[in-house]
């Protein structure tokens, strides 16, 4: 199909969330073409993340059904919608749960990168204009955080899409669509770790992995992974991991009290990617070094959870921060990830751990939920 | 006295905590003299901060009595120690309850003004030797915050003692002892505002008044003043303040929630100087702006009191901070204030509301607490 032919809508295989707390079925649904500043893709390969099980589970306040769950995916664009330029059929893409118009107020700020632009509607399940371009048989589906990877066709704003290097294999770089940036940003980006500091990573799940990896490329000293389950620790030192920390080795103390003392008053930074406890949000927290240690909270917790702690832990100098997408602005930084994957600067591969066929995606979200699988890479075509 | 003969014990009079909860008593008391590394110091005036209150009503756990209290003074030294080298007798100075050693590994980190070197022993209201130099009739009395300044003749560290111009008059320049560094360096220091940015200000005592200073010397836009005493905002106003928010006037919503509907999405950077009220520290990093917005905690809360807030907060790029006496290294920068004084750059005579007499020192500590009172100057000598 050209880009001067009039896009059609497609009938297509999707994983639909129909319900909370059900499984995903696959189905025949119908994508709509992209309108203006829209951009259709055929998805290529999508992976699955915790946010994917934590909105299902019900618990995301933002969560609407039925939906096409889905943020970690790479394809290739199939159609675009009136007045877009910068990607057109044929380009290979990686769709973006955190979109850069580069005009709205938070782009133009240089200091974060929560574009803004299409919030209001995203965060609703619907497209810029207001509708859906997921339907089966007349009734309308949901979109989620602007992408639905779980959808052999996808369409999403033109904001939204990173163009990427055509030679990267899609099969790997979905995996940049959420887990690797946002870990790997939140060391680089929102925490600008330097040569030499010393870093503690609270879990070492696909997030955790990339804080990692994104501290041992800003040569940080010692990089202490924790963990309760300690086969995590074979990857996390696989990816540059110092040193290794079991919390329930230490029954009868905080773990914060214990690193405190293991690392001579405590870290520079940490980074909590427990996946949303909220006790372990404060103990990363009161692990950092008295006077300029600081915390980065990555997770997402449920809806209504607090994080608490005494201000003497901030008065005294410590720092409480959080990240979204590893502060990545995506369009522009993207397409670096690949390149550093190409050049064999940040690993991929390794966090595929399974290989899974569409129709076994249910199988994924388990695999994950009992911390088996690191992340699937799933094909949406055969 | 010069020098190079052998300091005598002095006895003079002091304002002494005898107990938690009761009022201070002027009394007859010993100060033996410096031993190696400490400097004597005739205190010429002092102030009272809302700090001493908190620690005499016995809500500070390192609180010990009997002590002399006093954080914010000015003198003149009279003896010293062996080794002492920065200061000599005659020098004017300022005692400092943040140190300044130049050594330790926080000194040296270039990242915080949170001195080490004599923590411990100051904490528990003890010279680095682990004794006392006050007493009376041979019962000791403890020191406090390494200053004292409610004595005549205190003792104090070498590195808690900042040299300051012998032309400045030390019953004005002793407020910077605590109040006005700690605020105007919240926001020169912790904060870093920068020309044009939007600031919120919870309280407006004398910290609160600090950091409007320190936010106008930055040539911030707006700069907010919040406070229920309507009546602070006529020195807010005289001192930078543009804007002022009085949320008794919105009993029906969070003031967070009024302060991010009037300015655009919130604030750049807030500061807590309520006097510890945990609820507001809440509010100021919720009035914050989404993607940058940052919130200093500078107040000291009651023991066991604890901060929080939704982990979603920080996530979306919001920060939370402290500061501890503004993040001012005092030895190297109190001089400067002490300059910027006398060049007309800084304000200090409008804090200075109540001139009393060192028998009257409860009655400050009654105007402060009943909100009448921003600083008292209290000369120690007739």
């Amino acid at each position: 199909m050209s880009s001067e032919s009039t896009p059609q809508t497609i009938t297509c295989k999707a994983a639909v969330a129909w319900k909370a707390g059900e499984p995903l079925k696959i189905e025949d649904i119908q994508v709509a073409p992209p309108k203006a500043g829209e951009v259709r893709i055929k998805i290529v390969s999508t992976s699955v993340c915790h946010t994917d099980s934590f909105t299902l589970s019900g618990m995301d306040a933002e969560g609407v059904f039925p939906c096409i769950l889905g943020h970690e995916g790479a394809g290739i664009v199939e159609s675009v919608g009136e007045g877009v330029t910068s990607v057109a059929p044929g380009d290979h893409v990686i769709p973006l749960y955190t979109p850069e118009c580069r005009e709205c107020k938070f782009c133009k700020s240089g200091k974060t990168n929560l574009c803004q632009k299409i919030r209001a509607t995203q965060g609703k399940g619907l497209m810029p204009d207001g509708t859906s371009r997921f339907s089966m048989n007349g009734q309308p589906i949901f979109h989620y955080m602007g992408t639905s990877t779980f959808s052999q066709y996808t369409v999403v704003a033109e904001i939204s899409v990173a163009k990427i290097a055509p030679e990267a294999p899609l099969d790997k770089v979905c995996l940049l669509g959420c887990g690797i940036p946002t870990g790997f940003g939140a060391a680089i980006n929102t925490a600008n770790v330097q040569p030499g500091d010393t870093v503690a990573i609270f879990g070492c799940g696909a997030i955790g992995l990339s804080v990692i990896q994104g501290a041992k490329y800003a040569n940080a000293g010692k990089i202490i992974a924790i963990d309760i389950n300690p086969s995590k620790f074979v990857l996390a030192k696989e990816f540059g991991a110092t040193d290794f920390i079991n919390p329930l080795d230490y029954p009868d103390r905080p773990i914060q009290e214990v690193i405190v003392d293991l690392y001579d008053g405590g870290v520079d930074h940490s980074f909590e990617c427990s996946g949303g406890n909220t006790k372990i949000m404060r103990a990363a927290l009161e692990s950092c070094h008295k006077g300029w240690g600081q915390s980065i909270i990555i997770s997402v917790a449920n809806a209504g959870e607090e994080i608490s702690t005494r201000p003497f832990q901030l008065v005294t100098g410590r720092v409480w921060k959080g990240t979204a997408f590893g502060g990545v602005k995506g369009r522009t930084e993207i397409p670096n990830y690949v390149k550093m994957y190409m050049d064999g600067s940040l690993k991929i591969d390794e966090y595929i751990t399974h290989n899974l066929k569409l129709e076994d995606i249910n199988e994924g979200f388990h695999l994950q939920h009992i911390g088996e699988c690191i992340r699937p890479s799933i094909p949406l075509f055969d």
